[in-house]
């Protein structure tokens, strides 16, 4: 690895493709030939129209959106869609939240200030560290949408399918998870990401939005920024979008495209997960709270015998060139995040690691 | 200038300091030693902390900004701003709202969504092409605050005062002037700027606010996000932020106390401003439609004699490696931006460009 890079397991910001950061690096101050870098550009200049054009073409290449589906490239990240999806979406009032974990309950608790929130499953009762089972929901016929966070970064849980929402629009935060696999668009009203996981720099969120849920008869009382609409009917250029990020984010997009998209990508993931939970499986001085079908394939918590051999594991990764190992604060223990831009060498050498740990502790 | 880079005359984003971008770009794939990128480090890291607390610091040096106000940085830009101000300031239902152009009649249409405005002074009726007098405002005694758009980006003009607002804390968008010049923080309530144009990349508006005007008791329905308490009570941390922006607005904070803070940046756009407008007030080609006591420093309309010279004088300035000196569409002729990062030399080639094709035109 070239510039004494670092393995980072950020749960985001995460690393980036360096051959992404190279190529950004060298266009720095000139983005080709246009006598300016890409952070001058004005939003409205051909040059820049032009990059944000091609991001989402290859944005929609890479998850074969249908047409009438729109891609919308907001700021306020994850949390702004907490608001935006009740408030656009709410048009009876009602909907479905699936509990699974921290961020799905933030969605939630923000989705009560505006209308009225049933929970048909919920997994807060096992500590979030499954999903609950996705059979035979009981939805109420006012509701509006089903609501899921698809990746719960802190618990490291997954959706193994999605539920099936007898007709109503699925959304679900795929902040964790965008990108890291091929997903059915069609099968979602409404997707959103913040991008600085598995994609570019933070203060982007993509939404990708099936047209017919773009209401223009919202409240009087609802900020402009905050309608779909305005977004939609100004495709992101309603005011100055985030167009650092965007480009950035294309770029990752197109080397996406060039190294065999997100089935090759999904592959990548695969064994680079399998590797850390066979060896954490195999293990009897480390332990992974989630049961195999609702693994994570980002995000990886895990634990040694008790919290002060984990802190230990965290000053012992760090010398190893490995960084931001430690669980979040909720959980303890530690994570790994495995987001699309790690390398199996990345978790190659996290299994070393922990496997020299282990061994310094008197396991063999 | 190295690396072919234009003059950039573009009202934002904008030009840069070609040496925070040298620096940038020296660093872009591994941040002094910490083995990655900003673009990729986690906002909660050390090494991130230490960025974002400097950067403040840096912005608190420049500005002088007394210790009871707080520095937010937030996304959506200007244009959450806009409800961001009367969300959280219409105490009572109740604003002043000065108006002088598009800018402040954006703000003043979303903060009627949220209360009642008064326009206790406006320029409509003269084509906002000036400030109205600011003398004798009559205030309401409900009104919580009173609003001004401190510089119109789009009719080049800029108070010569802030008004007199009788106590009431005073509201400005400073988007187009921020730290162009000193200015007196302890004289508003709340100030806000989208960076992307006399600092950094869009997709960061900085918020400058008077503590006691946070307040923690808003209506239920309130989004999270657009709450000035939940930024401030979490040092602009409460979600993942705009990072890279912030880094790279860290760097210009850096840059401009290293050349003499902001009394030297105001004597240089003053004489930049001055070297533009003197030649257009001796042309009897040019024209500038903004009076000398309202001319902003910042942006510069001006006309040819007829609309399709303005059509040719931008191509004919493009071909001289000028950019953007088209006026906005709602205004028609041209508009020169001149940001901090445009230099002297900049304005020079503008005016020698501006000389030529007038003589190609006959004048002499």
């Amino acid at each position: 690895m070239n510039y004494e890079r670092k393995y980072n397991f950020s749960a985001g910001p995460a690393m980036m493709p360096e051959a992404v950061l190279e190529e950004v690096a060298a266009e720095l101050l000139n983005y080709r030939g246009s006598g300016m870098s890409v952070m001058e550009m004005s939003h409205r200049s051909r040059v820049y129209q032009t990059i944000l054009e091609e991001t989402e073409a290859d944005l929609r290449a890479l998850l074969a959106i249908p047409n009438n589906y729109r891609v919308l490239f907001l700021q306020g990240g994850g949390t702004l869609q907490f608001s935006m999806v009740p408030m656009n979406l709410m048009a009876h009032g009602a909907a479905e939240y699936l509990l699974t974990g921290a961020w799905s309950q933030k969605a939630m608790e923000e989705a009560k200030k505006f209308g009225t929130v049933y929970v048909p499953a919920s997994s807060q009762e096992r500590g979030y560290w499954e999903i609950p089972a996705l059979e035979n929901l009981s939805l109420h016929p006012e509701s509006d949408y089903v609501y899921i966070c698809e990746n719960e970064t802190i618990h490291g849980t997954c959706y193994p399918s999605v539920p099936d929402t007898m007709g109503k629009p699925l959304v679900s935060d795929q902040s964790s998870l965008f990108l890291s696999k091929p997903c059915s668009v069609s099968d979602y009203g409404l997707i959103f990401a913040g991008v600085q996981k598995n994609v570019g720099p933070a203060g982007l969120a993509i939404v990708i939005i099936r047209e017919d849920l773009i209401r223009g008869d919202l409240p009087q009382a609802t900020p402009v920024y905050l309608e779909y609409a305005t977004h939609a009917g100004a495709s992101s250029l309603y005011n100055t979008p985030n167009c650092w990020a965007i480009y950035v984010c294309g770029k990752v997009f197109r080397y996406l495209r060039s190294t065999g998209g997100l089935d090759a990508m999904a592959r990548r993931n695969e064994e680079k997960a399998r590797v850390l939970y066979d060896f954490l499986d195999r293990s009897s001085f480390y332990s992974c709270p989630v049961k195999p079908p609702f693994r994570s394939l980002m995000n990886v918590p895990f634990f040694t015998p008790n919290p002060e051999l984990d802190a230990q594991l965290v000053a012992f990764s760090q010398k190893a060139g490995l960084e931001n190992l430690k669980g979040h604060r909720s959980v303890g223990g530690l994570r790994a995040s495995l987001f699309n831009a790690m390398p199996l060498e990345g978790v190659k050498a996290l299994v070393a690691c922990l496997e020299e740990f282990a061994q310094n502790c008197g396991e063999s």
